[in-house]
């Protein structure tokens, strides 16, 4: 590396860590929003919030940005950057690229109008009323075809240049035959499960389980796991959350319902696997944009991973009954860690996404993946939305809510302006499905070290192969070295069935 | 007012409220390092203070920033604008010429003098070793006198440079009588109780108070008082202290004590008092560097009136003592409010300041005043501050420290090259008292609505007064308006003599 080379890499990892540290202030902002701020204080908050995001964003799109990513990104000069540097420079450079390509006045109208339908959406939602949000939801999936043109694509389908905004490199090629097996596989489970007469009981999740008594045994599971308490911390939010600042300070959020046992545990752990994700980042990726998670589905698959596949199995539940019991005798009284186990793993149809069990859960998914691809790809129109979608919730589920709200309606996203992010969330769980097919081969007695209670090597399996890398590894880079093969719902599948052929006897 | 100089001032306000943006952001971030960050991620964070710092220093000091300001402050200009933008361009001013008079250079190497010189501090109390400090202290003061030469000084004492930048406008001319009636009055008093036999009982103040209780019981009287929840929140700090992010977000934090009630209870009233201040300042000054107490002694004039005049007065615990016997019947049962006022009020001559009663507090910090003078006058050594320190003591307080962590080493200011600051501490009950004065005049039966606990008039009050100008009046200014004469010592003076005379019985 020649001197000159030299200096411009270290002007610009200094420049970089400057941006970055605009995100981790920014990061604060926002979880002390949601977590602490006290109401007459949010207006100014807001603003406050504005300003610095607007300073970032300059730093992400100046002249000095793009001066650094011209010199350095020259081929030759690119690979004499160290991995880190170089990693960086592609990341900066996507980044700068995206957001030059659009027209600031075009979107401005567009930041305007999704702040707009998210308004409407919310008292869309609250009547019921389709008609009032439809003309914004047409407006921002224009804009989303607008985007697509000033970005490019790919030349295969349309959808995938926005698959790449949440899912770096993953395609609708790779997640046709993944829905396409999950559809087939979990629409004949569902229809098994609801003819099996050995449905759980699970009245005693129902009972009165005071909050504070909840957070504590919370705090006690998330602890044992490895959630790093001197790295995080865990507060209440209206809508659970992780957020990380740096490798050393990752929070999560919960709220507890004292007439549920079957949510804040599993939401925390959920969040926690999220978090643990975050806490094992190498820490020299610190200062750069790689220092997070390298995809929503790569996070997702650390948090499904966490709250279901380990915390909803019966291993988990063989270690951790006993210290359930002593924090809940009465609830619990009578109750064996069979039953309890068949009942934390339910499976009912239901309208609500967020509300869904784990196999149900995939089928939501779905069912906006193929509306989004179709909007975007101009087969569905927005005006059929309401019937296309009861008419996919009969056909995967079985059931057909009674109103918009408890259909198309319920979901922010869209009116945010995110298009596709959905698919991530099973994503989440087929790479989940493939990691654990291959820890169980690698780590010997894998059942009975969470029998015992024994996470470490879990844990440490999961740092050295997806935490530690951060962002510097693609979503189908580390499924590749990790699995040997492509993205594969069949081992989700079989995870799926084996666990519910025995739960309900099937 | 031109339209060239509308424009000019409408992208000043711009500017500045970006600026005031960053110095929100950074409140943030200090609040939240100092009471909820977990442990890891605190090295990360202090680099994110540190950019987000540097930036807030280079707006202060760009040439953008050059540029408002040489054209608003030419005179026909200046007084062309309205008086929120007429009085921001002169705070930035002065921040602007003080900022760039120093050598940058000379700047950095005095934040690393201090920065070594807080952690050898720490070092040399713990082993009482004022030889290991001294070093740094002499080159901390030669510091500040080479910052008043850049600076430039009136021509009167060097130290009004210095007294400055926490008391705008207030001399050494206006706090040598001040303290000279301090000096005169509080020795004697002190002399007299000491002679008293009519000593408080104070053992019931030492009992077990239960953390969540003391919590709960302050609280409950910060609530009465006036402090506003909605606007603000109470956590735990090794340190109390008071934030403001904006009038809607003005945090305290506070530490329990549970085998003292002397302690939190006060030290919440007293952070409410400075909360209450910035909670009412006129919400148009947010975005300007005016939006915040006008001087340290005005706040600490809000802070000591709720503290001791208020929340250690009689009628104050007429109202309350009922209450408190609800929340504490064990501890205080057969003890009667005339007690409990009198055990809360006690007066001893002590080592500590911040430890110190309201009455020895004043001796203290004229102690440092005097020591400050001479140091800056170039009538004291460094070499000399233990005993001229311990002679002090002697001399005000008729106590000796054994040691100098009890004694000249006790205080980080220093340390910190803060110069100046301490003498605010008494400019602050000085103000108090004769604030008191007036409103005693003013607002009719002012004893009976604290007895009534109805202290919504005196809120009103010292809001109309003094909270909503925020920083557009200066100290002098407020006292000027508001009692029709200059800072005087001997409201405060009468207050103390009859409020002991009736405890001691003198």
């Amino acid at each position: 590396m020649t001197s000159s080379v030299e200096n411009r890499a270290a002007a610009f990892r200094e420049y970089v860590k400057k941006m970055t540290s605009f995100g981790q202030a920014l990061a604060v902002l926002h979880w002390d929003m949601r977590t602490q701020a006290p109401r007459k204080g949010m207006d100014a908050r807001s603003e406050v919030i504005g300003v610095l995001s607007g300073e970032q964003f300059k730093l992400a799109t100046s002249k000095e940005m793009e001066e650094h990513l011209e010199a350095l990104s020259e081929p030759a000069v690119l690979d004499s950057l160290d991995h880190i540097t170089r990693a960086t420079v592609l990341e900066c450079k996507k980044e700068f690229d995206r957001n030059k390509k659009i027209p600031a006045d075009r979107y401005q109208e567009f930041v305007v109008l999704t702040s707009q339908a998210e308004t409407i959406w919310e008292e869309a939602r609250a009547n019921s009323d389709f008609a009032m949000f439809r003309p914004y939801l047409e407006k921002i999936v224009d804009f989303q075809l607008e985007f697509i043109d000033y970005w490019g694509c790919d030349g295969k389908n349309k959808y995938n240049t926005l698959l790449d905004l949440y899912e770096p490199g993953v395609t609708v090629d790779q997640l046709d035959p993944i829905f396409a097996t999950l559809r087939e596989k979990t629409v004949k489970l569902v229809a098994a499960i609801a003819e099996s007469p050995h449905k759980p009981d699970t009245s005693f999740l129902k009972k009165h389980f005071p909050e504070s008594e909840q957070d504590a045994f919370s705090r006690y599971v998330l602890e044992k796991i490895g959630y790093d308490f001197q790295a995080g911390r865990m507060d209440r939010s209206v809508h659970p959350f992780c957020t990380s600042f740096n490798p050393g300070d990752v929070r999560i959020t919960t709220r507890f319902d004292p007439n549920d046992f079957n949510s804040a545990l599993f939401s925390c752990i959920h969040e926690a696997g999220h978090a643990m994700y975050e806490q094992n980042i190498n820490p020299e990726l610190l200062g750069t944009p790689l220092c997070e998670g390298t995809s929503m589905g790569i996070h997702e698959s650390q948090s499904r991973y966490w709250e279901n596949m380990i915390g909803r199995s019966l291993p988990f539940w063989q270690h951790f009954y006993g210290d359930l019991l002593k924090a809940f005798p009465v609830q619990f009284a009578g109750v064996d860690v069979e039953q309890f186990y068949r009942a934390i793993n339910e499976v009912t149809p239901s309208f609500i996404r967020t509300e869904a069990d784990e196999l149900t859960y995939n089928l939501h998914v779905m069912i906006r993946y193929e509306i989004e691809k179709g909007l975007i790809n101009q087969t569905i129109k927005v005006a059929d939305l309401p019937a296309i979608w009861n008419d996919k919730m009969k056909e995967y589920l079985g059931i057909v809510p009674a109103n918009d709200k408890e259909g198309v309606l319920q979901d922010v996203h869209w009116a945010g302006g995110s298009f596709g992010y959905f698919p991530t969330y099973s994503l989440g769980n087929v790479y989940a499905a493939q990691f654990t097919h291959v820890m169980r081969k690698e780590l010997s007695g894998y059942d009975e070290l969470v029998a015992k209670g024994e996470f470490g090597p879990i844990r440490q399996w999961l740092k050295e192969r997806i935490h530690q890398h951060g962002k510097t590894k693609s979503p189908n880079e580390l499924v590749k070295e990790i699995t040997g093969e492509g993205i594969n719902a069949s081992y989700l599948m079989d995870y799926l069935e084996s666990k519910y052929t025995y739960i309900y006897k099937l």
